[in-house]
């Protein structure tokens, strides 16, 4: 039953949210999108305390804000300067960790990076997704969002009503094939639809929508497993409460911080040759 | 005395071989310091082990080969595909955790990437470095190599003479305000010497080869003390001992692992002007 309420709690506030923070564009989307990735690495962050190490969560802020920032600039910035950024980072993280009278440096230098590597480099993407092309990049993200949405539902109730052989019950005991599959099918069905109205652009054919959609429904369950295993490792059952019975920010943007890079890069690609 | 051994092994052994990498130019020096790599990474992740996290080694010996090769082709990859690459990177690390059987999936993940960002990433720079201008890029790491050797030994020694008051007694008991500076003051006047030859090539005037020099000895003492930071709370003395009683090799290197990052990105900027 809390599955379901989670599930209206996004059809009736979180989408139409989304939706215009999607359609205003950037800085808009890229503020609200700043603010999920802060909370998203907090609640990393929290996990990783269950675990025994005490990562610098304002280290981590810090670098989300950096990262956003990266990202809406839509990356235009030289290989050099991001590389060099990168080291410099990293130097600092460690530095930072000298003069913290903290135990256990070693996991708490690690799950810093990996907090950082895990939000705000993959799902920041999404800014640098949304600032593609003006027009194109809107309904990108927006066929993005509705695939995710359309998997989710698709493969928890025809997971629900048909579902026998499980995926992967060590990591998530609920998840099974038939489940799974329809979610691929119907977030492929979206970016399909998306664009036989053509809102994806032309560089962007119907076989690209088509493998748009793939990666999006791919990864996005991926992204889903993804979490339960940290979740799972660290003991508990959601990441956050800050979407009070519906979890935290972490349990409804599992999917997107794996599908949304992979669609940015895919995007890229696809629309170079 | 054990301390002493080790330098000497350094002085007969280890600096020819250095040098004669340095001259001899890419892929030779490149494939050494790749070994190099892989060996610290490993030691890096049995230093994790000893933490309680069971890293992939063969994912973090793969992202170490990747890494090298992005360095020698002098990052001329353009930023979108260094962007896409990290992400596909972090996708891949997480993924491959969800096939492992291992408990602490968080902490796998975190220290696999932390030994990533840690060995290969700032390492690794010295590979795009001696690529740096032909000519200059030899003189350019054979300054960084001797200006290291050399701060660590005039803080060993002025250390030992004169020194009383310790700059990081929780971190490194034994190192001294004293043997700091000394250390520094080594490590510019090398830079220095090189700049006088004329070695370090025009772009680079007296002033940016002090500020290199100055960069060397600060970075490389911030190094060695990170790298304490992480063996005391490992609760090791060494982080391993391909080098017999001299240590492993991230001992060998700590000060390079910061001071490498450091020096290259300053190069690519006050030869810029």
């Amino acid at each position: 039953m809390k599955e379901l309420q989670g599930r209206k709690f996004v059809l009736f506030f979180g989408i139409p949210f989304g939706v215009i923070c999607i359609l205003l564009g950037n800085p808009y989307f890229a503020i609200v999108s700043l603010i999920i990735m802060i909370i998203g690495i907090d609640e990393f962050y929290k996990l990783s305390v269950s675990k025994g190490a005490y990562p610098d969560r304002y280290f981590g802020f810090l670098m989300t804000i950096f990262i956003a920032l990266v990202y809406y600039l839509k990356l235009s910035i030289g290989d050099d300067i991001i590389f060099g950024s990168l080291c410099i980072f990293v130097v600092m993280g460690i530095l930072n960790e000298l003069f913290q009278e903290k135990r256990n440096a070693l996991l708490n230098i690690s799950t810093t990076f990996a907090g950082i590597l895990y939000v705000p480099v993959l799902l920041g993407t999404v800014i640098a997704l949304r600032e593609y092309d003006q027009m194109n990049g809107t309904y990108i993200v927006l066929a993005l969002f509705i695939s995710i949405w359309a998997c989710d539902t698709a493969a928890f109730f025809c997971g629900t009503w048909w579902g026998r052989t499980k995926i992967f019950p060590r990591v998530s005991p609920k998840k099974t094939w038939v489940g799974s599959i329809s979610g691929l099918l119907a977030s492929v069905f979206v970016f399909a639809v998306f664009s036989r109205i053509e809102l994806l652009g032309v560089n962007l054919g119907f076989i690209g929508a088509l493998v748009l959609g793939c990666i999006s429904g791919l990864f996005g369950q991926v992204g889903d497993f993804a979490e339960s295993l940290m979740k799972r490792d660290a003991g508990v059952k959601d990441s956050g409460s800050i979407l009070k019975a519906h979890g935290g920010v972490l349990d409804r943007f599992d999917s997107l911080i794996f599908a949304a890079p992979m669609i940015y890069f895919s995007v890229n690609f696809l629309t170079k040759n």
